[in-house]
């Protein structure tokens, strides 16, 4: 069944809990020059590409401008779509979900580099792993970094510039072997790798080393687990809002429309299903989610102006 | 925009028209044992695997068994949805789709076999190309074989075992070079591959000279066009059911249920088109396309039975 990596580790690692040793730090708002109570958020929507549904409901959210960046998975079918909508919005902010698991019992997708220079991360059928701990059982590092070079180039050379990398399901984050391949890479591209110092911090030291004084890396990232879905999504986006520390924070969502193509990618599974992204549409896209915004002093943010303002910092 | 090389193929290869010299000839339900009379049908599904919407409506149809037989794209997101069907229902019949061209605009796929060994067949995106035409200006024949054993091989290591081949738009029955490898591995694994004795006289000599008396060849395959569904698929459909010819006929449709995944599929294209495809499957599971045929005396038929029956006839 559905059992993300990601489902047991948001309690730990992505709730904003403050640690106190971080209390001193400059929040990332301070270090690009806003007053230190400011609540900059990162509505990012992930999983674009993956189905048509996906893709028709994350980008009129991000027409909308109430989800303000998301990022696309290059080994997916409806990636040409995502494409031909960058090309004709360039000023959108759109990264890269880096894919290095096939999570769905009823659609599946294998590699974009040539199977045969990647095989550790593949099945016997050449479809990613379900998981990222049975991705991390055999997948070469060498391998993830040319998978994940590949996924970037295929999205180049459709027209879609790239704005952010982050990890679909985390699986590039929480094995240290990945992660250095993940920031590697995003330091070559000049774009920031999605990271939060809270999530570091708790993490282990072994990742904190691996960072640099010149690694753009936001302050929190939130997302609803399963426990959250099942007591309302609602109730989990209207608490991290009213709870919002100030700094930079990322809330990853996942939007796309119900019906027929949503349920069957979710195979009859309830977590982030298809239920649970009509759900998030709805919230993202209401007069509601703007009114809280508003009313908790919160500004919505892109990766691409975060970028901007950490290179102009000196 | 959508130029598929059958369109213009279709009128000259597909329509049945008898060619004089093979009136003497036995068609294959005599040579099968039939009565010379005997009209016996394939209906046959294409594009299974390609989305959600052509699984339900194919699989649907096979199950009510007014659709008789249907190949998968094993290049496709959705094969894994197929494959699980048809290892519950292994008694029906499932062929491969042989893959070698990616037509559509806002989702697009690759090959099977890995991208290096392919090159010849894949654009600079890793995609296969869009018309067969464009395929075969570079594509190396000994990598066509690679890729269509990939596919079976792929679909094979999902429980899937094919009935049958053929060939998505044709690519692998217009030329001469792609043709001979269509045979070679069709013969390899024991299975027919989709070829019409009318098609091959009327193609060329070259065609005809490749195929042995041990090959199984159907005797007319009949697929509707563009000036076909301008005019209505139904009268096109009871029109070739009316007029069809004593011997073994293939009828390739298209069966996807209309919604907006297959809408975004075509993304406005009508020739092979979201409406097209709805309308096939309407026709074939209506108690009206079953009186047809009981009136007209025109027994549906399956690859395998088809299989069974040439393999016994020594």
């Amino acid at each position: 069944m559905h059992n993300f990596r990601l489902t047991f580790l948001a309690p730990l690692f992505f709730l904003g809990t403050c640690v106190s040793a971080q209390q001193a730090t400059p929040n990332l708002a301070e270090r690009l020059g806003y007053p230190a109570d400011t609540k900059l958020l990162i509505v990012h929507a992930d999983d674009l590409g993956v189905t048509h549904a996906t893709n028709t409901a994350s980008l009129a959210a991000l027409e909308k401008g109430s989800v303000s960046s998301a990022s696309v998975m290059a080994n997916c079918p409806w990636l040409p779509e995502v494409a031909e909508w960058a090309r004709a919005n360039p000023e959108h902010d759109l990264g890269m979900h880096l894919v290095l698991t096939s999570e769905w019992r009823l659609l599946r997708w294998g590699s974009v580099a040539p199977a045969d220079q990647v095989a550790s991360l593949l099945d016997s059928s050449g479809y990613l792993k379900p998981l990222c701990d049975l991705m991390a059982e055999n997948a070469d590092p060498e391998e993830v970094e040319r998978e994940i070079r590949a996924q970037i180039e295929r999205a180049r050379s459709l027209g879609l510039e790239p704005t952010h990398l982050d990890s679909h399901m985390g699986c590039l984050v929480y094995y240290p072997q990945f992660f250095a391949r993940y920031l590697k890479v995003a330091r070559e591209y000049g774009v920031p790798a999605m990271v939060s110092r809270h999530e570091i911090l708790e993490i282990g030291p072994e990742w904190a080393q691996m960072m640099t004084p010149e690694d753009l890396v936001i302050d929190h990232i939130y997302t609803a687990g399963t426990p959250d879905y099942a007591l309302g999504l609602d109730n989990y986006y209207r608490g991290v809002l009213a709870k919002l520390d100030p700094g930079v924070s990322v809330l990853l969502i996942h939007t796309a429309l119900d019906g027929a193509e949503s349920a069957g990618m979710a195979g009859g599974v309830e977590g982030w299903g298809n239920r649970w992204r009509q759900q998030d549409f709805n919230f993202f896209t209401s007069e509601d989610f703007l009114n809280i915004l508003r009313d908790e002093k919160i500004s919505l943010i892109t990766w691409r102006e975060l970028a901007q303002r950490w290179a102009a910092r000196k």
